[in-house]
């Protein structure tokens, strides 16, 4: 991941409705409408953060018969994580496990077939 | 850390300036010269950066002496890892070793004492 892509995904990060997006798709994918309705937010508005968070690659969108599903992509969370993971020297006593996630992190592939 | 501190962590992370200031941090507290003489970035541009840092709660400023030194704090860099990880189930393979984690991220004081 370039440093162009981990800015686009922190700025995309960076929103509370959007995280809350984000944490909702991690049960499904999910049209514009299922999305908007927890929040008190235009679908318009909706569609916006759903930009955003495609751009950042967080998020793909796909058609499937005539709903348009919005789907959680894991790769450039896991890439934020290992960005995150290598200041681990600053979290005493938890050293073994990030040396462990990081390890898992650069090895392993993304999950969850689409 | 309520939602507009993951806010302002997540967007002081967004641009690449920031995040080498934090990288060059883990080895010591360092004042502004030192921090812009690798960049090519005048002095009050890098002050700038290091203001949103310091809003973010990613540093701290201390003066010691005459010198102005800027300190990398752990516990925001904890808790935007601590929101990151809940993601894990999109994480094939790495579910334990990030639920340990997540463990020692909640039950663990930050480490590195000022």
């Amino acid at each position: 991941m370039t440093p162009d892509q981990l800015d686009v995904v922190f700025g995309a990060l960076a929103d509370p409705t959007r995280r809350a997006i984000l944490a909702r798709l991690t049960d499904g994918d999910l049209t514009v409408g299922q999305l908007a309705a927890p929040f008190a937010m235009s679908q318009p508005a909706i569609s916006r953060h759903l930009k955003v968070l495609e751009g950042a690659g967080l998020i793909s969108r796909n058609r499937r018969a005539t709903a348009r599903l919005s789907h959680l992509e894991a790769q450039p969370l896991r890439d934020a994580t290992e960005w995150l993971a290598r200041y681990r020297d600053y979290w005493q006593g938890s050293h073994d496990r990030l040396d462990a996630l990081l390890k898992s992190l650069q090895t392993e592939k993304p999950g969850r077939n689409r």
